[in-house]
C-alpha cells in the first residue's frame, strides 16, 4: 500500500514539469473554503500528474498504451511526449470530442471502443501483450495514485489549516493518494463525491468490500467507472472517511457557480465537489476542495447550462 | 507624471490584499507567450488593483463614490468594504446585470444613469459635491494608473523575459501603470489593444493629441470610453508604442479560445489581448499578455458564443 513517501517522491519527480496550480478561495463559498483549481494543469486535469510519475518510471522511451474516458487519455499523450515515448490511446467512441481532439494534438495514436459492450481492460491488456508496450492504467497503480495525490500536498502546503478536504471519486487513484498524505498532514476528514447514478465507492464503502454497478450514465464522463479499483480500494477503504453523491443537476449548478464567481473552467466531473459543498453535504469551518479538471468545450458548456 | 516608484509602492500597499495572480501559458498561445489572468483577482478583475491603493490613500472611514460600466464599481464596492468606507457607484442603465448585483452584493449603493445620454463625469462630481465624498475616477487618477501597474509588475516578476508587454485599453489606467514600470524593467514594446468600434486611443495616438469619439457600441463593456483620460493620455503618449484593434467576433474567438485551452472565463473586454496575438497583430518572440477581468455571466457567455 502507498504511503506518504511515494507521494512527496511523486512531488519530487513532478517539481519544474507538471504546474503548481493556485489554491483559490470565493467570498460566497465560504470563508475558508479553499479550492485547488486543476483545470489549470497541464492537459486541463491532475492526471497529468500521475501519468507522468508512472512513465518517468519506466526505462526511457518505452512505448505506452492506456484506456481512458479522456484526461488519462490527454495525461499519458503529453506525458508520453515529455518523456519521448510513442502513445497509443484506447478512447471510448462516445468520448467528448474535445478530449479526443486534444489526445491526438499531443501526438498519441487514439483506438476507439464501446464503453457499454467491451471490456476496457481486457482489451488494453490484449493490445499492449500484442503490441509489446506498457500499459499505464488510469488509476490502479501505484505510480498513478502517488502522483495525484500530489495535489492534495501542494493543497495543503498553500492552504493553511484545512480540516476536511473534499475530492471527487471515480476510479479513486485521485482520493487514494489525497487521503494518503492528507491522513498524514493531520486533515480530519477527506470526503470522496460521486454523481448519485455511479455510486460504486458509496456502495462499496455500505459493504464493506467492492460492490461493482452498471456502467452509469452521468454527465460526469469522467466518474463513470462501475467499481473501484483493487488497489484504490485497499487504500481508500481505509483513510476515506465518507463518501457523498450529487445529481446531474447539483453537477450543473457547480459548474455555473465556477463560472460566474471563480472565473475558471471547471468539467462535469471536476465540479462534484463544489456541488456537495453547495449543497450542505459538507459540514467542516475549513474545506480544502480538489477540482479535477476544465476539459469541456464551450459548446457543450452552453449546452449543459441551458 | 507617475514613476516606476509609485507602482512598486502600490505594490507594497496591495501585498496580502489583492491576489497575486498566477502566470499562465498554453502550448496552443505560443510557447513563450504568458498570460496574466486578472479575471482571477479579486472582484474578478485588475481593477481591484487601483480601486484600494486609491481608497487606502484616503483617511480612514472616507465616504467614496465611483462611476462605472462595471468593474471599477465592484472594485470600488469591495476595496471601500475592505477599507470600513461607504460607497456609492453610478451605474449605466445597460451594465451587465452581473456586474450589478456583484456591485450590490458588496454593500454598495448603486445609482443608474444613460450611458449614451447623460454625462457620467459631469454627475459624478456634482453627486460627490452634494454628498461631500470622494470621487474615486476609473482611470485619470495617478493612485488609481500605479496601483493598476502592479499587474504588469507581478507579471514580469513571475515571467522571465518579456520583450512585449499587450494591455486592454479603454480609459488607459492599466496601460498607463503598466507600460510605467514595464519600460523600467526592460520590456520592449508596450502595445494597447482596443475593440475596433472604440479606437479612440488610435485616432488620438494617429493625431498626437487626445481624440475624443462618440460612445463606442461593442461588447467589450469596459472599453467603451470614448476618449483617453487627460492624465492616462500623458502617461500612455509617451511610454505606449502602438495602439491596434480587433473586431467583436475576434474577441468572442479569444474568449472561446481561454474557456477551451486556459481553462479560464474572460470578459469580452478582457480577452482583446489575447484576441491581438491570436491574429498576428503582435509580433514579438516573448510575449506578455494581461487578461483584465472575467465578470461575464454564464447566460451571457452562451448567447455570444452561439
Amino acid at each position: 500500500m502507498i504511503g506518504p513517501d511515494d507521494v512527496r517522491a511523486a512531488a519530487r519527480v513532478l517539481e519544474g514539469i507538471a504546474h503548481r496550480t493556485p489554491v483559490v478561495r470565493s467570498r460566497t463559498l465560504g470563508e475558508n473554503i479553499v479550492v485547488k483549481p486543476e483545470n489549470l494543469q497541464r492537459a486541463g486535469a491532475f492526471k497529468f500528474r500521475g501519468a507522468y510519475n508512472k512513465i518517468a518510471s519506466l526505462p526511457r522511451g518505452t512505448a505506452v498504451l492506456a484506456f481512458s474516458s479522456g484526461n488519462h487519455a490527454q495525461a499519458v499523450a503529453l506525458a508520453a511526449r515529455l518523456l519521448g515515448s510513442r502513445a497509443a490511446i484506447l478512447m471510448p467512441t462516445d468520448a467528448p470530442r474535445s478530449k479526443v481532439e486534444a489526445t491526438l494534438g499531443y501526438g498519441a495514436e487514439v483506438i476507439t471502443y464501446d464503453r457499454y459492450t467491451e471490456d476496457r481492460d481486457a482489451l488494453g491488456e490484449a493490445l499492449a501483450a500484442e503490441r509489446g508496450c506498457e500499459l499505464v492504467r488510469p488509476y490502479d497503480d501505484p505510480l498513478i495514485m502517488a502522483g495525484a495525490g500530489t495535489a492534495a500536498l501542494e493543497l495543503l502546503e498553500d492552504a493553511g489549516t484545512v480540516d476536511t478536504l473534499v475530492v471527487p471519486v471515480g476510479g479513486g487513484g485521485l482520493i487514494a493518494g489525497s487521503a494518503t498524505i492528507a491522513k498524514e498532514l493531520g486533515v480530519r476528514r477527506v470526503v470522496g463525491v460521486e454523481p448519485a447514478a455511479g455510486d460504486d465507492w458509496q456502495q462499496s464503502f455500505a459493504a464493506g468490500e467492492i460492490v461493482a454497478i452498471e456502467v452509469p450514465h452521468t454527465i460526469a464522463d469522467g466518474l463513470q467507472t462501475h467499481a473501484p479499483g483493487v488497489l484504490t480500494w485497499e487504500v481508500g477503504s481505509q483513510r476515506v472517511d465518507e463518501i457523498v453523491t450529487v445529481s446531474d443537476e447539483q453537477i450543473v449548478d457547480a459548474m455555473r457557480f465556477a463560472f460566474e464567481r471563480l472565473k475558471l473552467v471547471v468539467e462535469p466531473s471536476g465540479a462534484v465537489g463544489i456541488a456537495a459543498v453547495l449543497n450542505g453535504l459538507v459540514d467542516s469551518p475549513r474545506t480544502g476542495i480538489i477540482v479535477s479538471g476544465g476539459n469541456v468545450g464551450a459548446d457543450r458548456f452552453a449546452e449543459l447550462l441551458a
